[in-house]
C-alpha cells in the first residue's frame, strides 16, 4: 500500500476503505508518513469528504492510536458531555453537579480555552486550590463515591488526533465536517464512558457558523457513535449571544453558583435542563425527558444539586468558602459601564466580538502560554430581545488593565441595536436523535 | 503574510495575486515555507485551478527562482521545441538538424527518460563518445558554428520547479493543467531560447490521456508565452500508437538517421515537416509553413540534413562511423517475432502497454538509477490501419534477457485488433497559433 496511491484515490472522489484508512493513520502516528501527504490527504478531503464508514474507520483508527480509559471499575452508566465551545459557556460546571445530584455518574476529561471560548478547567481553577490533576486510581474513586470528577487529559490520549489537528491548523484543513466529527468523537470514545451527550453550537461564537453545518456536525458525529456502538445524541444550540449572561472565569463560577441556587439566567437553565434530562434518559435514570426535568427542577430547589457541587469541589482539594461565599472570589480593580449610545431592541450581541474583548481584558488566552486573569470578564446587563434606552447600561466590563478605552468602544459595538421587535429563539433548536 | 491564508484563499476559490504567488515560490525554494502547508496548496490547486493571470505569475516566479541562460552571444532567432513525452518520440534528433540545415539556430536543453518515455539524451548516447555535458562557452560557440547543440541541464535552471515536482510526485498533485504548464514553461523560458515550439502528445502513451485536455495544456502554455512576451505555438499530436517504427535507444537512431536520408516512416516524416515548418516560420527563414514546408523536403532529399546530423555528432565528440552505418550500433542478442493470433485491421497499439514492454526488454529505466540497455526495444512491423492475418508478424522485440515470454504476450495484447477497417487520423491534429 502507498499513501500517494490512497491520495490519488481520495482527490478522484472515491471511498477509501478501513485498511487504507489504517495505514494512514498508523503510518502517520508512527512518523512514516511524512506531514506533506498527510496535508495532501486532508485537503483531498476538504473537498471531496467522507461517507459515513468512512468517518467511522477514521475516528476507529484515532481513537485506537493510544490510550482508552477503562472506566468498568465505575459501577453504574457513565455518561459524558461534549460541546463544540462558546462565549459564557460554563455549562459542565452546573450540569455535571445537576446531574449527579439525580444519581448519574459523570466522569469527565475536560480541556483549557484558547481565542475567544474558556475552557472548564480554567474556570474550575479559579476557585483556589483546586485540583485538576488526578492519578487514574483517585478519579474513579471519586466518581464511585460522589458521581463526579472533571480532571485534565493525564494518559496518552488519542495522540493521532493531536498530530493531526496541528497539521490541519497551519494547512487550511480544519474546515471539514468528517475531519471535524472524527477529531471530537475519538477523544470522547477513547474517554471511556457509556454515553455521550453532544452539544453543537451555531452562530457567530461558534465553531459552526450556520445552523445547516451544526446540524451536519452533530448528525454526523452521532452516526459515529451508532457506527460504534456507543450511546450518542446531539443537540443544536444557540451561539449567537453569549450563553446566560457572565463571561470570564470567577465570573462564571459564580453564575455557576447563582444557578445551582435556582437563580441562573434563563436561557443557561434551559440548556441545562434540556441537556441533562437527555443525560437522565442516557443513564436510565429516567423513564422519559418530562420525568428528567422535573426531577432535575427539584434538586436545583431543594439544594442537592448545589450541594453536589460543593461536594465535588472539596474532593477535588478546592476551598468550599469561595463557593459558599463567591463575594471571596477574585473581583477585578475596575469594574465599567458599557452603555448605549443608540435606542432600540438588541438584535445580536456578536459572540466573536465580544469573546475577543473579553481575552483583551484578560480573560482568555492568545497562545498556549499566556496566563489568564481569573477576576477579567464581561457581567451582559442585556441580552437579545431587551429595549435598550440610549445610556442604558448594555454591560459590565471587569479589568485590572488600565487601557481598556478601545475595549469598551468594542464591547459596545458588539451590541446590535435594532428598531424592530426580534423574536427571540430557544436555547435549543433541534434535538438529534 | 501567512502561507496557512494563502492556502485558505486558495480553497476558497479565489485568485492569488502576484505577490502572494512569489511570496509561496520564493519562500519554498528557501525551504521558508514547509513541505506540507506547500503539498496543501497543491493540492487546492488541483481543486480550485488557477486563472491565465495567476499560471503567468506562478510561471514567472519559478523561472525566476535560478539562473537564466543567457544566449545572447548567438546571432540569429534561437528556436526551442518541447515534447510532452511519447512512445518512440524521436523527433529532436531528425528535427534538430533538419530545421539548423534551414539555417535556424537551435540550442537546446534536453532531459533522460523515465519509466514508459525514453529521453533524447539517452538516445544520442547510443553512439559511443558522444557527449551530453559541454560547458556554456563550449555550447555557445558550437551553436555559432553548426547551429545546433543538445545537451543536458548544467546550470542552477528553475530550482523551485525541481523542488515542486518532487512533491507533487508523492502527494497525488501531478494531474493540474497550470501546474504542468507552469512547470514546462518556466524550464523552457529559463533556457533563452527567443521561441518554442511545443510538441504536446495525447493517447494511451501521452501524459494527457484525450485530446481536449491537451488543448487545455496547450493552449495554457501559450498563453504562458503571450503573457510574458515570448513567441510561443503548439501542436497537438496523435500518441494513440507508438511513433513512428522504432521504440529504443539505438533502434531510434537508426531510424532517425533513416529519416534524415529520406526514408522514414510516413507519421514521423509527417511531424517533422509539420513542427519544422512552423520552427522556420518562428525563426523568420521563411515567409510561411508553404515554403518551410517544400525547403524541409529539399534538406532530407538533398542529404543536407543527414550532413548536419553528422557535424553535429562530430561536434559533440559522437563517433561517426556508428551514424554512417548504423548496423555497427549495438544489437541484441535476441529479435524475436511477435506474431498475430487474429486477423483483422490494427485498431490501436497501447502506447502505455508497449513502452512498459520496451522498458522491461531493457530499454528504459524504472527509476532514476537504473541502467538502460541501448540495444534493447521493439520494431513495430504493423501501424494502426494495417490488415493483419492470423501469424503475421506485428513486430520485432529486441533483447539481452533470456526471460522474455511474458514480455513477448503482453506486446501481442498490445495490438487490439478489431474486424472493421478503421480511419487513420493525421498524426497533428490542430494547431495552437
Amino acid at each position: 500500500m502507498r499513501m500517494v496511491d490512497i491520495i490519488i484515490k481520495k482527490r478522484d472522489g472515491l471511498a477509501l476503505n478501513k485498511e487504507e484508512i489504517d495505514f494512514v493513520i498508523n503510518g502517520y502516528s508512527k512518523g512514516e508518513i511524512p506531514d506533506y501527504q498527510m496535508s495532501a490527504l486532508l485537503m483531498a478531503i476538504v473537498f471531496k469528504n467522507m461517507n459515513k464508514q468512512e468517518t467511522v474507520d477514521l475516528t476507529s483508527a484515532m481513537l485506537h492510536s493510544g490510550d482508552i480509559i477503562d472506566l468498568s471499575k465505575i459501577k453504574g452508566i457513565k455518561v459524558d458531555k461534549h460541546s463544540t465551545g462558546g462565549v459564557g459557556d460554563k455549562t459542565s460546571l452546573v450540569l455535571g453537579p445537576l446531574v449527579a445530584s439525580c444519581g448519574v455518574k459523570l466522569a469527565k476529561m475536560s480541556g483549557r480555552g484558547l481565542g475567544h471560548t474558556g475552557g472548564t478547567l480554567d474556570k474550575l481553577e479559579s476557585i483556589p486550590g483546586f485540583k485538576i490533576a488526578l492519578s487514574e486510581e483517585e478519579f474513579i474513586k471519586q466518581v464511585n463515591d460522589i458521581g463526579i470528577a472533571i480532571v485534565g487529559q493525564t494518559a496518552n490520549l488519542d495522540p493521532a488526533d493531536k498530530k493531526i489537528y496541528a497539521l490541519r491548523d497551519v494547512t487550511g484543513t480544519v474546515e471539514s465536517i468528517p475531519l471535524i466529527a472524527s477529531s471530537i468523537m475519538s477523544k470522547k470514545l477513547a474517554s471511556g464512558s457509556d454515553t455521550i451527550l453532544l452539544d453543537v453550537k451555531f452562530g457567530s461564537g461558534a465553531f459552526m457558523k450556520n445552523i445547516e453545518d451544526a446540524k451536519k456536525l452533530a448528525k454526523t458525529m452521532v452516526e459515529i457513535g451508532d457506527g460504534l456502538n456507543k450511546d450518542t445524541r446531539a443537540i443544536i444550540t444557540d451561539m449567537t449571544q453569549p450563553l446566560g449572561l457572565a463571561i470570564g472565569n470567577a465570573l462564571e463560577v459564580k453564575e455557576a453558583v447563582d444557578t445551582l441556587h435556582g437563580h441562573g439566567p434563563k436561557d443557561f437553565v434551559e440548556l441545562c435542563l434540556g441537556a441533562g434530562s437527555i443525560m437522565l434518559e442516557q443513564a436510565n435514570i429516567c423513564k422519559n425527558r418530562e420525568l428528567a426535568r422535573k426531577m432535575l427542577i427539584e434538586k436545583l430547589n431543594n439544594g442537592e444539586a448545589f450541594n453536589k457541587f460543593v461536594e465535588f469541589v472539596k474532593a477535588q482539594h478546592g476551598d468550599v468558602n469561595y463557593v459558599l461565599d463567591t463575594n471571596k472570589l477574585p473581583l477585578a480593580k475596575h469594574i465599567i459601564e458599557v452603555r448605549s449610545q443608540q435606542e432600540g431592541y438588541v438584535d445580536e450581541i456578536n459572540c466573536l466580538e465580544i469573546g475577543e474583548s473579553a481575552m483583551r481584558l484578560g480573560a482568555g488566552r492568545k497562545t498556549i502560554n499566556d496566563t489568564i486573569d481569573m477576576a477579567a470578564g464581561i457581567i451582559l446587563n442585556k441580552k437579545v430581545g431587551d429595549f435598550v434606552k440610549h445610556g442604558d447600561v448594555l454591560a459590565y466590563a471587569h479589568t485590572n488593565i488600565d487601557n481598556f478605552d478601545e475595549i469598551i468602544k468594542d464591547i459596545q459595538m458588539s451590541f446590535k441595536i435594532l428598531k424592530d421587535k426580534i423574536e427571540v429563539k430557544p436555547i435549543i433548536h433541534d434535538y438529534i436523535k
